[in-house]
């Protein structure tokens, strides 16, 4: 076998029927010609696709060759929708700080290929509490919460303070210093008092919509025995 | 205002109403004063009770003032169960070894005074994938997985792979070197490449079993519109 | 010079003129010769004296050198007080939980050696925030605070988002895993991104009173020009 | 709700009543937009405003719609004075090398705009000693002092020494190798054996001139009751 | 001496007699005239050649003076064959990710210098396990396995569980936020559970690769006593 | 199913098919009855048994289950031979330090185990070449050598540079200070200069003997086609 | 070869031609038998000889085979003079604290044992800088300095600064918190700003003592060509 | 005071007289202002100076300012000579690997400055002993030894050895993966088991050659009593 002929990629086509999504590719470090094999091979898929941190020029790679595919830039994805909508209501993402807002919506858009209506509460950070304590309602009425900060992470601890659902912690590389990338908001996430908080790995937008959606569509399509 | 008076224990007794639960109160570093200070405000408390990381000689104190305390000696929990049982089924607790146990049992025991029913699958790492493999029916019907795992922590990112709910990842501090007292296994965890995969504090079975707990009950209790 | 005549201690007689403070001798890792030599040192100065992270064994030695000498046990120290007491009011100590109480009676006592009358609010974490916005009042009324915080340390943020007089964060090392004895909590108070806030060392009273009382004795020792 | 429409921003307007300074705007990784939308809401403010960390491209869209924003290059901030300057006399601001220049302007820009006259004592380090003894006298008449320092960080602990009043240290992004960015110098300080001395995160020049500022203007301010 | 004239290079010509194998030459950092001067050194070694991390530039310089230097775009190689290939039966390369190809490549590429035929099986993860297991027959048949994988680096303990020859483990710095650069997977492996795993550095395909062409090699041509 | 009776421990037996050895037992933080459960279990296993990391108490357990079990006190193992030995030669276990003997003699045993003769070579560390040098024979006789080494850890790679077999370094717990309890060996390990060494975890003598055994093994089992 | 008679013990006997000074053993994880071959072997070693970290039963297994061993136990050394004190003149050992003295006391008594006389300075650090200026003249004449800290180890910087001899610099542990067990104060030193200060590893007396004495021997040795 | 005339360089007149060397300038991150008017203060000095880390455009502001001024680019040092040469002997520096060279130049070229002349050995690490071996003669010869060593840094150690003078160890960043910039290697040599090993900052030359210095013109300058 030459290296000039490895078969490099090798789509996990089963995952539709295993984990109730299809495969979300994630882009960074992939050549143009493992974009393209990828989306070639998803082509004729019938479940939604989502391609992470993908660049322009990326998506264009992808565009070519699956017409249907939609760019969205403030969240780095590109989707296909191969599915009607459900419309799965109780997500919510909110955010510390205007600068976390593109993990944010990472995780808001993949939410909503997965078939969820998603609540967004931006910069509503910890330092300004009254800012947080007027969207108390919207909160306690959600059934999964993806809630992102950088800096020292505090607002999770505070969300899952008032609330009785599962909350999704992001820790994003917002910050300086000894914020160490993100591993300050992290380290603050998995040391939360509060409970009903797990944490995702920096950044991680995808990881916190995909667990929140999961959580939200279970909960549409659960029938008692 | 003396040093001597001060007023030390203030307890979260909204917490019930707010976030579904009353009080886990965690024991380490407590003076025993304080042990039988929130033993004594619980009294009368209508929701169940939770003391994490007892000590023997704490659960002693506790049960002097709360004779329906019980013991959970693998767990190290004290438990005052003051509801019905709901019984809810779907939460699983799994463990990658036999050490993990303890830490599994945390999970679980919390879950169970949430109302949930548990299945546990102990030591079925990831070495031996056969032994994993073996138990996919029960992990695929489940709604909520709890992953413990030390040493270097995988078995989260194969579970993750099998199922479509949500799994809950724990690592333990089981292992030695370069394990880190379980910063490896919470590494790999937050690295994980499956999806649906959100992670606790090293060894904080509480918070896990809480969090699988939430998801399982929300679903239970959960009305659509 | 022979190693069994080494001059081992030098006081800085010259303390108090300069820092407005006589010495504070930190205990651990000194001999019980190096403890009484300091003791006999000290045995005329005019100024207060604190001994800190002193043992029971380590006090009886003082005390029988400086009979005027006081044992704190909470606070793990040991003062001596020679100066009349001019009680300064604006200083308060605020803890997240109950386990922090050690670290705020060290910052609290020392405040006190130091001329100051010190408000104590303990047990008020931000997971149950209606505790803490029970006490704004007391809080805003101060004039420098000292927020002690173990686990994910989120207090002096949302306390230094409430008030506009200097907070001083301390770290505790209460809390396990990824903790990391104290790493996480004063990675959180550096990253914090309320205004006012700077921070001490891990489990670091004393400093954090001293800062604290010496912005509050200015405060009351100033004449404006 | 639609992704295109998603209110990003949410301005903390108590905090003026409430900390006793209006909003200081951190500006990396906010988008133009954003940048643009905070200068507008903040267009009819009657406190003095501040944009850190600010890139000229930055500025020039702030002073498009605040004409009165004044660029402070070597302190990286964007300023508008909105009330008239109290000029509280008490805060000076040191540093060790020349290249802690920048972070000890971003202190003392941030502290003039809170109402205090600055004095700079720059390039004293501690390895010539004999220039830091020279200032002695600036020092012992100061109220509160910024000590700003990268490579090994020693200079706190030295001004510590030899002053009574509050010293807020700044560690510095100086250096290479084990300095780590700064963690080097921010360890040194928070292992400071020098007594009055805290700490702000990494090359936090805001963070310090704002905590000193603090104490100085509640010291102009404070009526003995 | 002038420092015009140092030696600054001085090859290991014994290496081939006492390893059984010529120069590896690490390019990065390596001044062009540094890369030429060892060019010209090796222009009659008798023993394969490689130089690795070699940026195209670098190439050619080696290019203009050994015209048998053939370049490896994937593999960031240059190899010059002065031996004829015996072709050696047993190696295997396999790759958790695409991503993770061009370290595969790597190891791939030296062992096949060393004169190993290598099975290549790139993109088998460990989150989709039947992709894995598809392959058990290829990896079963292996004498010496390279187990390339970034994230949280899993696959090399799925693999250990499932053969009985050695695996070598290389941790890809591929991944984000708390992978820290391929700390994550590094750790993983370390401390992996499934037995016959040791490790190399991160991306250290030279390194795994030459590992296991030796342990290849060492089979084909061991002589029983 | 109640917390009493949840089965704890589920042994791997298809390893022995699969990976050519039996069960190895990680002992630590196992209960009395975890160790006895698992010394029923193999009570009629046909293949080699090794307890690790087992104290004495724990080997009295074992012993009184499976009376042909034997102590090996210097390396902490309990084995059971259950198959004749085949004495493969090849193997050679190395140190730096006499410290580092427990490690070495954990890998030794355990090779020894698993059917290898294995050479001894111990205290020979690179400070004092000429120790290292008496023996470069014995060295390039091997055909898998195990080096153990704390402090610096500088062993393995002088050892790569003299041999052309592979070379399986441990890093040991050895040694005070920045060596963080064997990280800094570990790390020299894993940057070495030299080819052909891969590094197992901290003090993982079990894992390296392992690993330079299945080398052995296989050469002297290999069959060429 | 048995694991029973294993040689575990290759004393380094060309050291003292090599190196100028006999063996220095380092005790701890050497067990009774290895401390007492060790000693055996060294019956009649004609050089001085050091056994560091001893515990008091260590030495006493020394002195029972070496009579003229001498135990010095603030330094934890035992030591065994077999050469004439040739009483060379320059080395000093300075101290900023007085819990740093057991450190300095290894440092200072292995000088002695190579020939030194050795002028102690301790307790002199840097935030009362009186005390160490006022012993500048004793500073100026030393031929190679040893500078013991902990805490924040900022001493190091200060002394480099005002003398133009070797500054060997030793972080010690003590101190608490984010001083990591001495990694604060070797962070600081191997930073520091000061010209001509080298460092060794956390409380490693010996070698800096080691490093000054070779220094100042070298100088009364030293004969010009 | 106005932002715009504040002092930001103080130059250390005093230190050639104290430290017997003058001004060694630090360029990275000062501005072309401020190099410029470190140049201009130096115009009539009557030591050497150093401008260390100089990219060519700083170097070209200093030489039309200083005319005299002599550009060593592999050193990235400019140099202004303005005493005459001693020629001292004794000092050597060497290097693990031909990437080390431009630190070493950066020692070599301080030690030149510094009165010394520089045997340099380069490229001669330690996995390909012979290499190293082939100059014992040079090495124990020296007086004082500049060690340079990236990857897993183990060069010292041997040298140590080997030796009987000083040896100042020096890491670089050269490497990948786990070397973290240079902490692999300072790691090592801190931990060295060689005595008379001391260790300066990653990449710092300038540190290491002083050091060398130092000892050297120390040992021809020295006058025994």
């Amino acid at each position: 076998m030459s290296a000039e002929n490895i078969r490099e990629i090798r789509l996990d086509i089963h995952r539709s029927a295993r984990t109730g999504f299809s495969e979300i590719i994630y882009c960074p470090g992939k050549s143009d010609e493992q974009i393209a094999d990828i989306a070639r091979a998803l082509k004729d898929a019938s479940e939604n696709i989502l391609f992470s941190r993908v660049s322009e020029a990326q998506h264009d790679i992808i565009a070519s060759i699956l017409p249907d595919a939609v760019f969205h830039p403030k969240a780095r994805l590109t989707g296909v929708r191969r599915q009607e909508n459900p419309h799965y209501e109780g997500a919510a993402v909110i955010t510390a700080g205007s600068s976390d807002v593109p993990v944010a919506e990472e995780a808001a858009v993949t939410a909503e290929y997965m078939g969820c209506d998603v609540k967004r509460l931006y910069d509503v950070g910890v330092a300004g509490l009254h800012r947080l304590l007027a969207h108390v309602d919207d909160l306690q009425s959600a059934k999964a919460i993806v809630a992102v900060a950088g800096m020292e992470g505090a607002l999770p601890t505070v969300v899952g303070g008032l609330v009785n659902c599962p909350v999704v912690a992001v820790p994003t590389s917002t910050g300086y210093g000894i914020n160490l990338g993100g591993v300050a908001p992290l380290l603050t996430m998995l040391n939360s008092c509060a409970m009903g908080v797990s944490v995702v790995n920096i950044d991680n937008g995808i990881g916190a919509g995909y667990m929140a959606a999961t959580i939200v569509r279970q909960l549409h399509t659960f029938k008692k025995a």
